[in-house]
């Protein structure tokens, strides 16, 4: 994983939010439901890709980012780059998940999230662990543009 | 189902389709992945409402309507209004599925289908029998917009 | 839909259920997010199926029913034997909707639910209406079993 | 990613696969459905590791594993160990792809696969670049078992 190598490119606009977040470590529960699992019975692999998506959406919600409003007043989406993870243990039907979100370097135009997903709670079982770089792209030209450092004053801040 | 007792409100124009679409029953391949079943081993239910989606877009394919240039060119969706399914027998994973289409009325602007769901062929299993309503909309104001004769002139027919 | 006009078949040992059901109205917050939103910006037709098994899933739990626990110890599974949905207005990305259940029939081998899904509060736009049934099936022959009235005794009640 | 800089591990007995395969490149056609799309008008990123599978599972299957069979039979399955992938450029609605598989390394207990997709064609524009580790675990233990070299004499070899 190169990423996590390369010299630490924080966008000193966004430093306060840098801040922030070493303050209030984020976790979001998901329940497993019948629609996550497989024929192995287990929750089929590609999911926990979504659990992980889930628990980033609802950590810009925490930081004041509205996806929604964020594609139609700014015409900003922010775009998986590529994407990691290691199947430890299975998840299975009926479990409470903990899925965890730490920024660990944010540049001019993406950020590199990991992520960690335990059994019932932070002292659970560690079942998956990912990687993810998302960009910001501007939804007119498709092409990535400077994370703002506005993009984070929104209203529940 | 009252749809199917309504009078039959064949809209006029389409009338040439009516008698190609009779005269071509449509069925589609589908191959059951572990994607598509749960932990009780067999499909989740509402998978198969995807697999009739997936042979409906086909069989419009097949009537020369290209879904994404509807939308793109003429600024038209097809969206569902209602869908009903019986579910007989359990498909599994690795399955082959083989969906039928079958156009049984076509208003002005909605169209109704009933679709079967057979295990390897025609003469398989049938495992699942449903039925949707889908309506032809304006992209811009959201609202039905008639079904144009010109919509099945494309470039296979 | 002819199930809701047969005769009302309460299974008599489950009449304290049907009781306490009754004084209980039950519904569930479900997030929207980009998986389940397709190219048309809305929520995927098949995902409303989703969100109603999610809530009937929770309905369940409320209940003091496991499906997990039921499955692994009792070797039965609760399927969808049919199911109907009216898509009335569109739920978007991001929308926080809310996802009633109730039961309507509950014979020797079935239920009969209905399901409503509101945006925002249960004062809110309604979006969807649907309906299932649901069969408990032994996992050993695959057969239909009764319902047992100590299926509600569980540890939450 | 430290599979590839590992030791080539390969199976003896498996020395005839490996010939197979490096004479038969896999490809796997996909067709984007509204089902694989999100609000961004774009396949939802989760949904290309649901297309890599599908070729896996393919691929499989032209070297005569079912992976059904191999479930029931001799209560085998393959899980996924790890994953990543790298999205390039965006797969639309109604798109053609077409997804390829390259077996890298197979050792006694797993196999490390990159496959690529491309739209349309193999000359076409690369959209997805993905790795994949796989184990063959006992259904009974859920420890990683030996690939046999049996599992690739199939029916259809």
């Amino acid at each position: 994983m190169q990423p996590l190598s390369c010299p630490f490119l924080i966008n000193p606009e966004l430093d306060f939010l840098n801040t922030k977040i070493r303050q209030e470590p984020f976790a979001w529960p998901v329940r497993v439901y019948y629609e996550d699992t497989d024929a192995q019975g287990l929750v089929y692999f590609a999911n926990y890709f979504k659990f992980m998506e889930r628990a980033r959406t609802e950590w810009l919600r925490s930081l004041g980012v509205e996806q929604d409003a964020l594609m139609r007043d700014d015409r900003r989406v922010f775009v998986v780059v590529d994407t990691q993870a290691d199947f430890l243990q299975p998840a299975r039907f009926n479990d409470e998940l903990l899925v965890t979100v730490n920024l660990v370097n944010l540049a001019r135009a993406s950020f590199l999230i990991e992520q960690q997903i335990f059994r019932n709670s932070l002292d659970g079982e560690l079942l998956c662990r990912g990687t993810t770089r998302a960009a910001l792209l501007s939804t007119d030209t498709l092409k990535p543009v400077r994370v703002p450092a506005s993009l984070f004053e929104g209203s529940s801040t």
